[in-house]
């Protein structure tokens, strides 16, 4: 049996949102998750013990950064990536490859692999989809991705054809090359750009690999949410229901409800902790910049409502000092509120589908939040 | 009664040791003591929960900083330092003086008081003994500072004697504006250079002002490690002994040992936690920095012999690797080490009073951290 199955609990009558259970040799997940990013075998400034207590279930972690610092294989000698950084619980890599198309200067693509310069020190590598699957393979992540070609925004349609023919080339590779389907499960990528025609083809291609999970790549690069959420409407009732969806690079409060009520059961992005590092919070009431002027003699918690540690024990005058002063502890605990909101809002989200009311959980959500769809 | 009181419970018979228990309004501390410094309102890269954890009963922060920002009138309103940083046991606080003569680029030292540049902005500020006292009356610690002139070393004698006469009519300034006494205690401040005479009119002065503590100032600061015993041992048998003795500003391993064995009670450094983040960390046998490549591929913890939460958990290679990729994470875990570290010291040091072997035990400490005295 493969290492990560998804048990299907529940589905919405009001959308097509859905609850399930992901069941992984490092624990089982409640779906539709939040996946806080630990792109350096860390999530910055939280120990394991702070992510567990915030209730994170799995984290991603980044292939090319590993790969290039401190490497694959020093990560396989210490004992892989779980006992490298102390995480007992379940981890998703990516292949890599959305990084080498964001990241590093120069890249060339041919039908054998990527040969990209580092970001880093500006050395040359080359990775094919069989050395994606080995490098995570060495990893030991629970949750493996296929390599894939990412497309900017906006794309012509037949670069994206070619492009998207290659991705599907590549996941036959990157499959064939992964053999121990009991320890890691490896993703299919959906791409396909903006255009129908090629998101179908692109999970008919998939789907018929059977892979144990599919990701929804290319989305979430520049275009309009509006854009986002047809394609996801064309996407997700192709895909099996007996097998876990996964979002890629998407975290805001409202995408991820929207991307939950088109039954994606996955998600990450770093802007949570990202915004979190600049200073920037979520509350029940819209986004907060704590370290500007007016919270400077303000004693209420980031959020009144959140019962998070650092909303139970620090003002925002408190965390706005730690922030001019350019304190570590700022960071932190902006970072434990950021990610704690979003793990709530998931449960939140869970609990709605239960209850058959995602559809009114959304819109009294953006009323309260001060959302309006209009604006995007 | 005063705020602070010191109880004497046990005397060295082999060297002038003692153990002791200080008394607060925030709760007991056992000496002697190492009092990790949270400069800016925040142990760097700690929660006060992590403190604890780590042991620790007492911290320090520094007046001069939090009077420049946020400034002490904020903190008054949070509800005072403690409260303020979510910090429940005791606080001391310096006077700023030493910080005046440190970090301010231009001062003006007049009988009145002095007058400084801020090292944030340029701006002018003006500090009298009065002021000192007001502004950690605001802030609320336990244990207070006399504020004082600090002499750079070497320093003539006869300009020492008109500092150390000014220090005198500072100290009897601030003792007389300082009123709540039995909310906080005021320390009084031995200063005098390296000269014996003037060391001794120090202490004879200070303790007839009656102080519930005495502070040693004006040591560390670039004299030989042997100037620095002596000036301990023409002091401390000319205190009172049922008062705390404070060392301002030292921190090292041999010399937390030397200045117990010299009746030390309080010690406070920033060096633990400085080296911390630059990736170095003692162990028991020498420090060791971790950044170093010969860590690259050693899984062993940071030192064999700790149980602290770093060491039970992650490896040297790990925590290499984090500093390389410039992760907080890798400050955090090197913190927590270095301050467990020194706070377990303090704990052998104070069971080796208790046994009477703390003589023996420092000729141990030696041999194994490699520490030798003539090298010094």
């Amino acid at each position: 049996m493969d290492a990560v199955t998804y048990e299907l609990i529940k589905e919405s009558s009001d959308c097509s949102g859905r609850l399930g259970i992901i069941h992984t040799p490092h624990g089982t997940i409640d779906t539709p998750v939040f996946m806080p990013v630990g792109t350096q075998a860390t999530v910055k400034g939280m120990t394991p013990e702070e992510l567990k207590y915030i209730g994170a279930q799995i984290i991603l972690s980044n292939t090319y950064h590993l790969y290039l610092r401190p490497g694959e294989k020093l990560i396989e000698k210490a004992g892989g990536l779980h006992k490298f950084m102390n995480w007992d619980r379940t981890i998703l890599t990516d292949s890599g490859g959305f990084q080498i198309f964001s990241l590093s200067s120069l890249r060339d693509i041919k039908e054998e692999g990527v040969t990209f310069k580092s970001h880093l020190d500006g050395s040359r590598h080359f990775i094919s989809p069989e050395k994606a699957v080995a490098i995570q393979n060495s990893l030991g992540s629970d949750i493996m991705m296929c390599l894939d070609e990412c497309l900017p925004y906006p794309c012509e349609k037949e670069y994206a054809s070619r492009a998207l023919g290659r991705t599907i080339r590549w996941a036959k590779r990157c499959k064939k090359a992964h053999i121990d389907t009991e320890k890691q499960s490896l993703f299919g990528i959906i791409q396909g750009g903006m255009y129908k025609e090629l998101r179908e083809r692109s999970v008919s291609e998939m789907v018929d690999m059977d892979f144990p999970g599919y990701s929804i790549g290319g989305l979430s690069i520049g275009e309009p949410k509006s854009m986002m959420y047809e394609v996801l409407d064309w996407i997700a009732p192709l895909l099996p229901s007996n097998k876990p969806r996964y979002l890629m690079g998407v975290g805001s409060p409202d995408c991820l409800i929207e991307g939950a009520m088109r039954g994606i059961d996955m998600f990450d992005c770093v802007l949570p902790t990202r915004i979190a590092r600049n200073g920037t919070v979520f509350t029940s009431h819209g986004k907060l910049v704590v370290r500007n002027a007016e919270y400077a003699e303000d004693f209420l918690p980031l959020d009144e409502e959140c019962d998070c540690y650092t909303c139970r024990n620090y003002s925002r005058a408190y965390i706005r000092h730690l922030f001019k002063a350019r304190e570590m502890l700022g960071a932190r605990l902006a970072t434990i509120h950021n990610l704690y909101f979003l793990i709530k809002l998931m449960e939140k989200i869970r609990q709605a589908i239960k209850d058959d009311r995602l559809t009114k959980f959304r819109d009294e959500f953006y009323i309260k939040y001060g959302y309006n769809r209009d604006n995007e």
